[in-house]
């Protein structure tokens, strides 16, 4: 049985290359194993939580959707969506909130984390805190549980979401399932080895330590002009150099072979000057890279391209997704109205006795038609008609619309006949007809 | 213009006659004036929050449809449609939440409510409290918005929410409108005279009291079993009785006219016995309830047709919901990716001077080519083919597909030529060859 694994791509910001390493690189090898269904979707209805400039949410999801296909995702073997074009995931989030309980929300650590921050600072504990903020983790569980996926790549920090997700699954295939689980209880896989490159100072590479080499951003002149940046030691050109604990050779590391990486550190522990390391890690990288910044500047040049890969994604995506909503609903009870079928009604085929409509002229010259019961009753009395066929078309409407007619026709309940005995009347004369 | 108000039809359990008098006769009566433009929907998503019995929810769902539409709501004028046909509702929820402070959501009645039950228990605040109660309010707010209704017909109780949703409305509207009022603000329309029909005993009539008249359940025999056992004094027939303060006076007063009221109470003051004022008082409402009650049965005969009727009805309401949904999905930035205009890169048409591709074939026999700048330096160098027809093809896939080709290509980049110029000079080529 292949094993499904949904990967969650935020889609704020632009990647730098230690996301391509620790992220991109990875999944998208990941992607090409045997056995393995790979889901990858551009989270773009979590990116609403926190960004409202629409200008960046839009440039982002461009710029992360050329990436990760720059990069190598092979849309062919995985199915590449955003989650705003999968109008079931909004829906089954609405369904998992109805069986969620408010005290597993307020648990979540982003959640805690906020309120711990307004407290420190005095503040009212929800200062601040928005309801997207408060209630993704049923966002999250829908994005997952909509594709029963079986493994969510993520990290320590959003094991917690797994394990909500699990639990929100359990309750619903506990309550509606009777007996059948509808949903798959997705296990998180946290990567241990997960690498994580340094950044120019040798801290981990990050944003917010300004420390970040670009990945397609600025062309290859930015890759270069980074790359110069990085921190040495200041050892001379021809001095003997300690490629241990060099962050540059760790960089290096992450794109060279075995023997790339051999061959380097012995260079620099006979002198390399550490400018020359620096081309030798420019060009490593530029191979590798250079070719998917071709790729990812010419997917850039035509968004259409993008988009019609992203439709095409998301028509597999829905193709799944639509089948088990109509499930879920059905199981919940939103179910279409079906015809009632025969044998469910059978006592009003096989027991009244069937009433019999008349119709005829009085003195007043007028036309007339009457329901009589079996019994001879009058069940209803029409009013005068100047004309026997306006008579007798209402007879027929009677006789085929039944009671849905009633409100509408001419005509009077007979003395002390209920409602309730002439609709009887009319469905028996119609199941008759149909018999 | 036409004033827009949104009625929500709740729909856990069966209607008793005063949920007739006191809700749906006066419901339908207003969507006849002349102006309004009336929108009914069955709010069956919020049933999934207090009910988790499907059966129920089904069963509940066709008769309160058939009831309505039994009672006189004409679907010809008015927009009625069931809430989870919408799925444009849900989204909208979403895009609603990513707004809404979670500090309102700690101010909605209901919440409080079982806040302060749970903390007079002991319990913990939150216990048994559902995401799906807490957050109702956003999912009203969708319900109200996404039909820009300007009025909603609400119990007291609810007006907090109608509230909730102008808040909710202001802030996006001003986060995202950029001038623009994407929703029109609701306000809740409270009847101060709304009819209160009593119950068996003289209290409101309410299932919580067990002193409902039945509406259609039961028939006309149901009827008159519950209006005979109507609470009333003991004066025997022929004593002269006082109507003021008689509940089966203002029962009978809520379906007569102001002749039949008058009559009603001479009868009463000359002695007439409370066993016939009970059967005028069943007279009188089977007279008006009874076609109502055919017309349900049929309907609850077919529910086939009020299927019908609702899918219509939801094709109506999707027609309203769905462009309003793109423009709001447009403006918090999920929007399709479109054709970059050739106005928004004019640069490389204009300015790139023409690059070649040259062929040709070396002394080894084999076959090669190659990209060269206008300057002469070489952009790219082809692998040998041992025939000139393979080489040429690559030759004109390059010019075809531009950078996106590269990746394939056996092709290396020219000595210190980065890859970003190579795919300029292609889509030069490109543009040229368009031009």
């Amino acid at each position: 049985m292949t094993h499904r694994v949904l990967t969650g791509i935020t889609t704020t910001g632009t990647l730098h290359l230690g996301n391509f390493v620790g992220a991109v690189r990875p999944a998208i090898a990941a992607s090409r194993e045997a056995g393995v269904e790979s889901f990858f979707f551009m989270a773009d209805y979590h990116a609403l939580i926190k960004c409202d400039d629409p200008a960046r949410i839009e440039r982002s999801r461009l710029q992360i959707a050329a990436t990760w296909l720059a990069a190598g995702l092979d849309t062919s073997r995985v199915v590449f969506y955003r989650q705003s074009d999968i109008p079931e995931i909004p829906e089954l989030t609405w369904l998992l909130t109805c069986v969620t309980s408010k005290g597993q929300m307020n648990r979540a650590h982003a959640y805690k984390g906020a309120v711990d921050a307004n407290v420190a600072a005095g503040e009212d504990p929800d200062a601040g805190v928005t309801m997207g903020l408060y209630s993704y983790p049923i966002l999250m569980a829908a994005d997952i549980l909509m594709f029963n996926a079986h493994r969510v790549p993520v990290g320590r920090d959003q094991i917690q979401h797994i394990e909500m997700a699990r639990d929100v699954a359990q309750r619903f295939n506990h309550l509606f399932g009777q007996g059948r689980e509808f949903f798959v209880l997705p296990e998180a896989q946290v990567d241990e080895t997960m690498e994580l490159l340094p950044g120019l100072d040798g801290r981990k590479m990050s944003k917010s330590y300004d420390n970040v080499i670009p990945l397609f951003e600025g062309g290859a002149k930015a890759l270069k002009e980074a790359i110069a940046r990085i921190v040495t030691d200041s050892r001379l050109p021809g001095e003997p150099k300690d490629p241990q604990g060099s962050h540059l050779v760790s960089i290096f590391d992450a794109f060279a072979t075995a023997e790339e990486r051999e061959a380097f550190r012995a260079e620099l522990r006979a002198g390399l000057a550490w400018g020359e390391a620096k081309q030798r890690l420019y060009d490593l990288i530029e191979a590798q890279i250079g070719p998917m910044r071709l790729r990812y500047e010419a997917l850039m040049a035509h968004p259409e391209q993008i988009e019609a890969i992203l439709q095409a994604g998301a028509a597999r995506a829905r193709a799944i997704a639509s089948p088990l909503l109509a499930e879920l609903r059905h199981a919940v009870g939103l179910r279409r109205f079906e015809p009632i079928q025969a044998a469910a009604a059978p006592q009003v085929k096989a027991k009244v006795a069937l009433p019999v409509f008349k119709q005829y002229r009085e003195a007043d010259g007028q036309f007339y038609f009457k329901l009589s019961a079996h019994d001879g009753r009058v069940l209803l009395q029409s009013q005068a008609f100047a004309g026997g066929r306006d008579a007798g078309e209402w007879v027929k409407k009677l006789k085929t619309d039944g009671a849905a007619a009633l409100a509408s026709a001419p005509v009077a309940l007979g003395e002390g006949v209920a409602a309730d005995e002439v609709a009887q009347a009319l469905a028996a004369l119609i199941a008759a007809a149909e018999a």
